[in-house]
C-alpha cells in the first residue's frame, strides 16, 4: 500500500496547485485558496472512497489537508510570477491526472475488483477533483471541453493498468504504464491537438 | 429483489439515453457520451445507495455500466435521425423518471423504512441523475424548471407506492401505481401544461 | 448528544428558510420550495455524515425533513411581506452558519477526532448546504464571493471550539465560543465589510 499512498500524496499536491490557481483567477482570499485547493486535491479520491463505501483516506490522515493548505500558501504568494495562469492550470492538471488515475485504478485493483471497476475508479479518481473545482468555480469543466481528450486519457490509462495486471507484469509496471499512457494522451491533446471525432450536428434541413 | 433489479436496469438504460442526447447537443466525443450517459443513468441510484450507507449497486454488478456505454454508442450513431433532440430528451426523461422513482421507493420499502423515507428515496433516485446531468452540462436543471411538474411527480408517485403498501396491496401493484401516477403527472405537465401555482412576486410598491 | 441534536435541528430550520427564500426568488412552486429548503438545511450535515461513513442523521429521524417542509410552507405564504429577500437570505444564512459549524465541529469532537478533523467537519457542515443551494440554483456561491468572509468564519469558529476543548473548558463553552466567533466574523463582514486581503492580480505588463 505504501506506493499507493505515495501516488495519492503526489496527485493531491499537484491537483491542489491547480485549485489554488483557479482561486487566484477568481481573486479569492487565502482561505478561499485553501478551500479550492483541498476540494480539487481531495475531491477525486474522496468520491472513489465514498463509492467504495469506506471513509475517505484523509479522515484518518490529515497530512492530505496539509498538502492542500501548503499549495494554497505557495500559490497565493507566487502566482504573480507565472506568465499565463491558465496554461499553468492546464499543464499541472495534465501532470496530476496520470498520478491520480494510477492511484485510483491501483486501489481498485488492490481490492480485487475486475477490469470494469478498475477503469471506472481510475476515471472517478482522476477526473472527480477537477470536475468539482470547475463546477464550484463555475468554469467550463475540462472534463467536458469539446475537442480535447480528458476522460479518454483516464480511460486509456486505467485500461493499460488493467491489461498490465492481466498480463501478470510485476509491481511497478502497471502503475507506470497507466501514468505514461494517460500523460502522453493528455499532453498530445494539449500540445498537438489530438482528439477523437466529435459528434457532428446534422446539416440544416431544407437547404 | 429481482423485480427491483429489473426496474433499476430499465431506468438506467433510459436515463443513459437522455445523458447521451445531452452530450450530442454539447458535441462531445464518444467517451464524453459514455461519461454523461453513465452519470445520468447511475447518478440517482448511486446517491440513494450512498445515503443508505451501502455500496452503489453497480460496484458489484458492472452490467449497469454496460447499459450506459451501449446507450452512448447507440445515440452517437443515431442522434442525427431524431427530429428534435430536446423533445426526445424531455420525453425519454419522462419515461425514465417513473421507473427510477418506483425502483428507489421500492428499495426503501424493501428495507423496512416508513413513508417519509420511501418518499424521499423515490425523489432522490428519480431526480438525482437528471440533476447531475444538468449541473455538469451547465443546462437549467429540469428539477427546477419554473412552471413544470417534476419533483412533484416523483413525490406523488412514491406517495402512491407508500399508500398502496399501507393498504396491503400485493406485490406488483404498489410499483405499478407509483410508475403510473408519476408518468401521468409528468406527461400531463409536458403535454397539457399542468402545473402547481408558482410563487407570485409581489406587485411593485408605490404604484 | 442531546445538545448536538438541538443544534442540528436549529441549523436545519434556519438554513431551510434560506433555501425557501432562494426558491421564491426563482419563482418555483411549493414542491420546489420544499426541495431547495431540504437540500439547504440537510446538505451540510449529510455531507459530513457521508464523509464519516455513517448514515445521514435524517435517515433515522424524519423530523429533519419536517423542518424543511415547514420552512417551505412558511416562506411560500409570507415571502411577499419581506422588504428585501436577498438581505433576508444573507442574514438568515449568517444566523444558521454558526449553529451548523458548532454542530459539525461538535460531532467530530464527540467522535474523538483531533483538531484538523474538527475544523474540517465544522467547515463542511457549515458551508455544505449553502454551497449546494447556490450550485443547484445557479447563483454565485456565497462560499466563493470575493471580498467577504465565509469559509473563514467557519474556520475560525471551529478553531475556537478546538481551542476551548484543548483548554479543557466544560461542556457548553466550546460550542458557544464557536458560534460566537463564527457569527461575529460573519456579521462584521456583512455589516462593516471586514475582509482578508484578496489575491491581487499583477499590474499589466509593458505599461
Amino acid at each position: 500500500m505504501t506506493a499507493l499512498v505515495l501516488l495519492d500524496y503526489t496527485s493531491v499536491a499537484i491537483f491542489a496547485l491547480t485549485g489554488a490557481l483557479v482561486a487566484s483567477r477568481a481573486q479569492l482570499d487565502i482561505v478561499g485558496f485553501a478551500f479550492l485547493a483541498c476540494l480539487t486535491g481531495l475531491g477525486g479520491g474522496t468520491l472513489r472512497d465514498l463509492l467504495l463505501n469506506r471513509a475517505p483516506i484523509w479522515i484518518a490522515d490529515p497530512t492530505y489537508l496539509g498538502f492542500g493548505c501548503a499549495a494554497a500558501v505557495l500559490v497565493f504568494f507566487s502566482a504573480h510570477l507565472i506568465e499565463s495562469r491558465y496554461t499553468a492550470i492546464l499543464w499541472l492538471d495534465a501532470l496530476a491526472l496520470p498520478v491520480a488515475v494510477a492511484a485510483g485504478a491501483g486501489v481498485a485493483a488492490s481490492l480485487g475488483f475486475g477490469w470494469p471497476m478498475i477503469v471506472v475508479m481510475g476515471i472517478v479518481t482522476g477526473c472527480g477533483g477537477g470536475l468539482m473545482r470547475d463546477v464550484v468555480a463555475n468554469e467550463v469543466p475540462l472534463v467536458l471541453k469539446q475537442g480535447e481528450l480528458y476522460v479518454t486519457c483516464a480511460l486509456a490509462g486505467s485500461g493499460a493498468l488493467a491489461c498490465a495486471l492481466w498480463l501478470g507484469l510485476p509491481a511497478p509496471i502497471p502503475a507506470l504504464a497507466c501514468a505514461a499512457v494517460t500523460f502522453l494522451l493528455r499532453a498530445g491533446s494539449l500540445g498537438f491537438g489530438w482528439r477523437l471525432p466529435v459528434y457532428k450536428a446534422r446539416p440544416p434541413r431544407n437547404k
